[in-house]
């Protein structure tokens, strides 16, 4: 028998879930063992439930297709068959969905996260392992205010934010002040799950709207680039950004069009692409399964980033930068990339887990 | 025989050639008599030679396809033939094209360009009629300085900016100082002609590179601002423009996501909808036949305007604008739209040409 | 007050709905004066309801916008307000959609329908106009059949075979028999309404199938070139089909891979092309609105017909062929090629419309 | 020191070329020392020359990227630096590639070439491994015939036919003739290498038409099929095919809609999956590094196989097969896929490759 933890899937047969299934594959340390989906596919085997809208290549992995599908909504049948569980969950209100992690986490089953219900609790850490490891230290203070025991839940920010946010944390760190922050992306379709945007919407077309996607990439850096103080997070009101955002026909992939200007302290062009060429964060350090060894990709060439060339830099968790330059009207400007589905969505929440597990969170 | 007036195209086999001779079907003042284009293709069938590589829909217009095309490099050949030209050539240089639109004119035959070689010099106007149809002042310089009789040169600017300027230049119009404008395009394939951009480059991706465009998008707008004054275009100063142009699988249509800092007086967005929706120009109190009848089209949908749905409002000559809405970090920002290959180019060519009739330019 | 006849639309709002209201913008016979849909819709403006999801350029016609969705359930709220209606029903059964069809009817307001349900009822005609209008006679039969007065249904074929269906029909009117008939389709994603195909699957894809495509593609041929006899359609058993549907990224256009074995008697190319350049219908010799000028385009370039360019050949409402060869297995081979949402669905139930009324079916 | 085979490529810097690069990476016995170009590119590194037309994802592989261009035209360069070549040289015409695959034969260098020059040349096999790989008993007689020491020439097929040659032999070889045989093809964009097709030519559309693909189509199976007499392939002549090729939106992937008519005796559906899945040929016994493990891969989804979602199955080695089901005209019918560039071009090159090797070719 295997020696890996088990783990869990709720919402495991939409678009995230089984991007959660195709990733885990293989893992050194976690194994699915456990889905679960709406009562309408509880009770059928994973294969069948899937089989005509499996989105991704090859097949549904061998013993997966196996697995009897459980109702998501009742967080006892997972009880005893996995340490944890991965959420991507799809509920109607965000409310159920808060209600229903929780009561994964009131059971002693830790919920990492993909939903964003959870994205503005003030004692929910909102991850990016590279930026923020520290606030886990939150989750003590959540266990607390809950009465919980070994559970408790985890969340990771909006896709669209992952291709600029370690770039900019990278310069932060390294002692410059990023103080506002133009934003134009264009993102690619997967990110709005599957049935998602209709062909009809994205052949020969552009759809320069995504609904909640400009607030939630102006507001969630200031979580992200928060600090822990008293048992809850609070936000960093340091950098100021404006957003818009843009659905284009790229199956995988988020592009965003970056500028930035500086406070007082201005690095040069040169010292930018240092910064990023050798930043390291703790999930290198740790050497965390899923952390990219190299997490800023800096390239050369003109016309580079490009989702469909450069998406699946570093497995798909590795960010990639390009055509840093001088800006008019602020100080610099450049193109970042990141695969929307792996960084941005069920690969970062195998990143949050890992950490978690090496930080000796899963008992 | 028809009473229209003759006019001829050089560079008739290219794309934008194409472009000039399918959008003059049945111009009310135009007829196409003289085509012109590489000594390759000189002695030929119009019909023949793009038997293959018509890229519009239908056929070549049936008058045309007979049309013997002549060497454009010799507008001797072109005397008497035509009135005036329209200018698409594809040379190798900028510094061939300007001295063979300058022997066109020379020659008495006026040249309507759509090539960038004459875009900076300073006594050709570079015309966006509804904007600066007062340019047209220095084409008295600008014969005199060469000694023309009744030749000269005009140019239209970059395909790229016509989605915004008309917009801002309402709003400067009308008491309100633009100061700064933030600018990310997603351009249309058919801006690089045919060939042009590969297939490879576009399906399930975007270049966030294209070459030169940046540079002409930002500095373009300073000269279609200016004023005329003692036989030359003196630029405008008082804009600050910053570009991200890519490049996304549409085949027709620029859009752009723009934000705008206004000066110490600032509109609200009522009052912004209000000036654009009530613009009018030159070429629409004249009833041009290309001018459309509202240049500005304001949309109120949430996902508004897309290419594929928007690009042909006004025949494709209005600009269409929405998502009006405040900046976090300047005043206001909004998306436009305008079609790229006929208000971006051969369709302001030809109003353009409309504008020199309307004002006895052509004698 | 206009002379035209008042015409009412069943399912409005949807994907058919939305293009039998642009097509019929200033058509010269008919006006759009009721439209209904689903029970979610009604009692609200037409505007209003399609404003963020009008699937077509420019937007919906003024006059439309203000009228008020009745429920489409009742057709006691159409009588009196139309003469006739067009059905675009989305209901979850056929045997609804009959039933809903027929309580129509016998209210006494014609049927012209889009769906399928009433395809193969066999005293209600399937119409290509072009082909079968003597089809029109077994309408008497359908009516004494129900005991209805002025009401009746007639239906349209599937927007699959469109493509060939005339070119094929014009041989055989020609005197060539056609026993045996492969087809391979690459079918646009408007043919699946809206949301329809979603972008995940037609990106950087082909899908090899389309769910009972293939066997109407097979079977409803048969039907079409049937005979009415004692008050029914006979259906024809002299022309084998085998189809391949294939949906393919393209908005519009319907392009058709077709080889055919004749009979004894073999044309050869040069009398196909000259049979097809020649063929003129019944639509082309009443000279109704939507008849195209020239039902059957022959193309000669090498890459021709392609959706994009030609879909709009004849308003929508041509049929271009190309590529006419020899087979090596069969006789000949061609591409066909038809406008799928013009020709293919409101277009063609539009031109059965005006043959209806040409022929004094609407009183 | 590497132990590895030294192998140079002709062409390395065309899109097939590239594929070569990125496929030889950690190959277990060949390692990429020597690259050859045009006369343009000769003297230059390898990395910088490809740099902005990098078609494929990551890197330039890190040793490559160094190694100095040399000019293909010389054959003399490449002795000693390589034990044999690939060949994805495109030269203005098939005889000027002929004459230089044969210079590099003549010195000691065999061609494994993925040009088709050679591919009716009557002692040069056509490999398919799977089906043909006794036709390697030819290459003596070609030896001979030129003198040849330890050069010779290896050709392998064009691309549109991979995702169906297989599945035929395989039934073929349980005993089945197969006699007639319909093909429809849908074809990636890759096949026309870069800059390729026009982006303007394959967004919102398909063209109907690939030069020369269907004459390949239709003919070079009966080489394939043929046996070796007399120092020369005798091509089959007991196959008929018919074959419609088309280009669409698609990266990589050629899929075919196929239809079969077999002789007398004719499997069921069920022996035809049997024969199918339980398939395996000589590269599969030999255990050769880019043999797929299962070659024929049958899929049971209503939908599949499609190309973005199978391609890559058995590392693009493997063809997928789908929709096996009866023909109303032949037998059967069934949808194959293949990827164009692996098994269909460069990975279908190093497969002839390594069976050259295990065959003992490369002395």
């Amino acid at each position: 028998m295997s020696n890996k933890i088990p783990v869990g899937i709720l919402g495991a047969t939409g678009a995230v879930g089984q991007n959660y299934i195709n990733l885990l594959r293989d893992h050194p340390w976690f194994e699915v063992a456990y889905v679960a989906a709406s009562p309408r596919s509880a009770g059928k085997k994973y294969g069948e439930v899937v089989a005509n809208k499996w989105l991704l290549g090859a097949n549904v992995p061998g013993g997966i297709a196996d697995l009897v599908i459980e109702d998501a909504n009742f967080p006892d049948k997972a009880k005893g068959k996995c340490r944890f569980v991965f959420s991507a969950l799809e509920l109607d209100s965000k409310d159920e969905i808060k209600a229903l992690e929780n009561a994964y986490a009131a059971l002693g089953i830790p919920v990492v996260s993909n939903a964003s219900a959870h994205r503005w609790t003030e004692n929910v850490p909102m991850l990016i392992p590279e930026i923020n490891a520290s606030h886990l230290d939150v989750i003590a203070a959540q266990k607390k205010a809950h009465g919980w025991d070994s559970g408790f839940v985890v969340v990771k920010p909006n896709c669209s934010i992952q291709s600029y946010m370690i770039p900019v944390y990278a310069l932060m760190k390294a002692g410059y002040e990023v103080k506002r922050m133009f934003v134009s992306t264009m993102q690619a379709v997967s990110g709005a799950g599957y049935p998602g945007v209709p062909s009809l919407d994205m052949i020969d077309n552009v759809v320069p709207f995504i609904g909640g996607e400009e607030e939630k990439t102006e507001k969630e850096p200031s979580k992200i680039f928060g600090t822990v103080e008293s048992g809850k997070i609070v936000n960093f009101d340091g950098l100021k950004v404006a957003a818009h955002c843009n659905r284009v026909p790229v199956i995988d992939g988020h592009t965003a069009c970056v500028s930035l200007e500086f406070g007082a302290k201005k690095p040069s062009l040169e010292e930018i692409e240092r910064i990023w060429t050798s930043f390291r964060g703790l999930p290198q350090e740790l050497g965390l399964p899923f952390a990219p060894e190299v997490p800023i990709i800096v390239r050369h060439e003109t016309n580079r980033p490009q989702p469909r060339r450069d998406r699946n830099e570093g497995k798909g968790m590795a960010v990639s930068v390009g055509r840093l330059r001088e800006c008019p009207l602020f100080d610099v400007r450049f193109v970042g990339l990141s695969h929307n589905t792996v960084r941005g969505a069920a690969g970062g929440g195998i990143l949050n887990a890992e950490l978690l597990k090496a930080k000796g969170f899963f008992g």
